[in-house]
C-alpha cells in the first residue's frame, strides 16, 4: 500500500553553501514541505486540534542518502510515499529527482522521516504520543488506496 | 544613555552561500542571539510571563548595513547597544567587528532592531503591544547606567 | 521609473518560531527569492560571468518594516519594485501582502535591499564593485519601461 | 578505535518552531558545527587545498534519531565520535545530551554523518571523490589513538 504525492522546488541562493551546492540540511526542510503539501491536499494540517487538544507531528527519525548535488536555480521534484502507517506513527519515504528540460529527471537523493502523532501535556511540558485521529487516518489511507488504483490502471 | 553588551560567534559552514561569504540574512539571526544573551545576562528571557499573560518581543523594524563580508570560520564580535527605550518598545543598535588575531578588529556591519513588548490576544489571535513590565524596564535601565559608569571610570 | 514583479510563497513550518509566527529573518530570504525570480524572468541570474570574470550581487543594505505577522500555511505575495538603478548598484523595494481567499490582501511588511554589482579579486580576495554590464542594465531598464507602459494603459 | 570531541550550544530563538521546540533540521547543522570544531582542533578545515586542488567533504548520508525535544535557551552538548575511517570517507557518530545544572545530562538525540573527501572537476562540474590526504588522515587517526589512551587511563 503506497501513496505518492509530489511537489517541485527551485534551489534558492540562500540554500547554497560555499561549496556551490545546496547545503545537505535543507533536504530535510524540503521533505517537510512535501509532507505539508500532502497533508494540505487531504485537507489536513501539521498542527491541529482534536477535541480540546492541540496535537502535532514531532519527528523520531530522519535520514537522507545523497547521490548527486543540487545547485542554485535547479529545479527538483520531491516525491512523497506513505511507506507505513502505525497506530501512532507514519513513516514517509522521499525521492528527490532533478528536473531536466526535455529529458529524463536525475536521481539526486532519497530520504525518510518517521513522525509520531503527539500532544503536549501542559502540566509536565512533556510531548506525549497519541493514536492518530480516525478521520486523519481515514484520509491518508484513502489517498493510498486511490493512488494504488491509479497505478493499477496505468499498468 | 547607552548600554553595551557583546558576544562572539564563528561563521558556520551552513551560513555561507555559493559566493563564499556569510549570507546577509544570518546577520539578523546574530543580532537576535546578542539580544538573547543580553537578556540572559540580566536574568530575562525573550518569551516570558507577567501576571497570567505570556508576552514576547515581536520585531517592527530591522535593518543592516554591510561594509565587508564574513567568511567561513572567521570570528566576529557583535556589540549590542540599547539605543532607546520607550514605554512599549526598545531600539537596539549593533556593530559587527571581525576579530583579527594580534591586531585590531575590522568593522563588518552595523544593524538595528526595533522590538515591541507584546502579548497574544487568544480570542482574536492578534498580537497586542503592552507597556514593558516594570521589573524588565528597571533591569535594562540599570544595566545602561552601570555601563555608563564603567565608561566614565575608564576615561 | 518603476518595475514591478511578484511571486507567491506559502509560509513553511520550519520558518515559524515558538511565538507561532514566521521568524523575522526569513522575510529577507523571501525578498531574495523575489529578486532571483525577477532576474530569471529577464533571462538573468544572480551569479554570472562577463568576459572572463565571475560577478555577483553582494548586499550593502537590507531593511524591513513589519506591520502584521505571517503564520504557518498562510500565502503571501511579494511585490518587487526596481526603485533606483545606479552605475554599480540597484535598489529594490518590496511589499509583502497576505493573500485572503475571496477578499483583499493585507499589508504585512515592506522591505528594501540595495545590492552592488561586484567581482572577486582572486589575488586579494577582496570583493570589488564594478559597473553593471550593459546587457543586464538594458534588460532591467527595458522591464521598467514596459511595466510603466502597462501601468499607463491601465489607468 | 574511537575519537571523541565535544562542543556546547544553546538553542536559539530562530531555531525553534511553532511547536515550541528546536526544528529537527537544525540537529544536522549542530552536527556539522561539531565536525568543524573537531577539524579546527586538529588544525584542519572543511574546505582546503592539497597540491593545486581545492577539496571538501560532501555528505553521502545523514541521519538522526530524536528521543526528546530541545527548547529555546536550553544548553546541549554534542559529542562527536569518529566511527570509521575509510580511504575516501569518514563516518561520524554524534550524541546530543541536554545539560542539566547540578545534575546528569539527558540523552536527546543521536546522529550520523558519512562524508566523502572530494574535489570539483572544473571541466565537468562533477564532484569526484579522492583519497583523504595523508596528513589529514594522520591527524584524525592520531586524535583517535590519543583519545583511546585517555579513555584507557580513565578506567
Amino acid at each position: 500500500m503506497e501513496s505518492e504525492y509530489k511537489i517541485r522546488r527551485r534551489v534558492e541562493f540562500a540554500e547554497t553553501d560555499m561549496a556551490g551546492i545546496m547545503h545537505f540540511s535543507h533536504f530535510f526542510r524540503y521533505m517537510e514541505v512535501a509532507e505539508t503539501e500532502f497533508f494540505r491536499s487531504l485537507g489536513l494540517t501539521l498542527i491541529d486540534r482534536t477535541g480540546n487538544q492541540t496535537y502535532g507531528w514531532p519527528r523520531v527519525r530522519a535520514k537522507c542518502d545523497y547521490h548527486h548535488p543540487l545547485r542554485f536555480g535547479e529545479e527538483v521534484e520531491i516525491h512523497l510515499y506513505v511507506k507505513e502507517i502505525k497506530v501512532r506513527a507514519i513513516n514517509f519515504f522521499f525521492r528527490f529527482r532533478r528536473c531536466v528540460e526535455g529529458g529524463e529527471s536525475i536521481a539526486i537523493a532519497k530520504g525518510e522521516i518517521t513522525t509520531v502523532c503527539a500532544t503536549l501535556n501542559e502540566d509536565t511540558m512533556e510531548i506525549v504520543s497519541m493514536a492518530i485521529p480516525e478521520d486523519v487516518l481515514a484520509k491518508i489511507e484513502q489517498s493510498s488506496r486511490e493512488n494504488w488504483k491509479d497505478q493499477s490502471t496505468d499498468s
